[in-house]
């Protein structure tokens, strides 16, 4: 049971491009592609669906939840940093309606994968997940292939 | 009849100005402005609200939904992207609850044209589009004056 | 009372850093640290929380509402503008569900005043008002330390 009164949050993460790393995006692998730079996987659409969902909580974002001195957390997937994101907003009294992810820049090309993304974070979120891309047409940072942005929206209802 | 519990969306859009372009921002033709490059006529503000749509109602992203194969709609106007985008999301079993969008950037001033420019977004989505502008304090490639971005978060509801 | 289909509102703000400037962010000064350029305090996660509850409840953006031709509002806070916005949103028939803010940029960091930025924020707007933090690793004119970005989301509830 929910009460009618939700709670929206927003997310941003960005990371930059970094030769020599396997990039992860949406929970997937995407092999062949440049990864990014991070103590992390660097998954910044799971990143992004973070921080919109503690937000929403009133849990305060990635930084406040999975702070590097928790060994535990510190290197963790962006998938798991998701379904622990889930749990703890879950823990806190509330039940997730969906979240929503915009992936900004150039590379991978998530159209093909959209559907198993989806499945991936769905399922470490226990709720829906979204995720659509865009390009900047050249422009900015993600433009000239840089790196990547996240950039997520969620709603969350109150337990009455 | 709607059901309790909304979901969210967000959508990014942006494109580059381009000599020799006419603008077309919110639905509306600005004379005597930069236009955007693209193959359709680059309004961030309708593609923004289409992203946000799609993805709220879990059916991917422009990209995905006007695919560049379709010449129906590969080189439509924004407006009637967003029309179409509506009746989808409606098809798709879901009410539109409202639209907002902030488009970022130095020009055009949407001030003096936001209630006309609301008034055809709203009438081509069949709901309340909002439009609100920003710009950047001369930073960032929308502060150099070289592009515009929209982004926007929608609402809808499953239907009972 | 409120009525069962809320509204979304989505907010962007952008200040560049100015020597001989003080640093009001989320409601706080923030001793020792470069301030924002602008008319006002620059208070970006104030101004993206006000254009995000304005765009919610139809009724424009920060230019639209307090332009510079009012002596009254033209140098105001942004906790001062976060009241008044919050004000003219509920005089236009609307309860404030929350706001959530994402601050994107290097400096300061928020974590450890969060709560009191939380609570100034939403003592101001009547409503919780979230703020979360990001960096860009390095990225665009946020990670270069050019200036700051704020982006909000908001719901509103039309009353009955």
């Amino acid at each position: 049971m929910t009460a009618l009164l939700p709670l929206v949050g927003i997310g941003v993460d960005v990371h930059a491009f970094a030769d020599g790393r396997e990039l992860w995006i949406g929970g997937l692998h995407w092999p062949g592609e440049v990864g990014l730079a991070g103590h992390s996987d660097a998954d910044v659409v799971a990143h992004a669906a973070c921080n919109a969902l503690f937000s929403a909580a009133g849990l305060g974002d990635l930084g406040a939840q999975f702070g590097t001195s928790d060994p535990e957390w510190a290197g963790a997937s962006g998938l798991k940093l998701l379904g622990e994101a889930a749990r703890r907003v879950r823990e806190a009294g509330f039940e997730i309606g969906n979240v929503s992810v915009q992936l900004v820049g150039v590379r991978p090309r998530v159209g093909g994968r959209r559907a198993e993304a989806e499945q991936v974070l769905s399922e470490a979120a226990g709720a829906p997940v979204r995720l659509a891309a865009a390009t900047t047409d050249g422009l900015g940072f993600t433009g000239r292939g840089e790196g990547l942005a996240g950039i997520a929206t969620a709603i969350v209802f109150p337990r009455t």
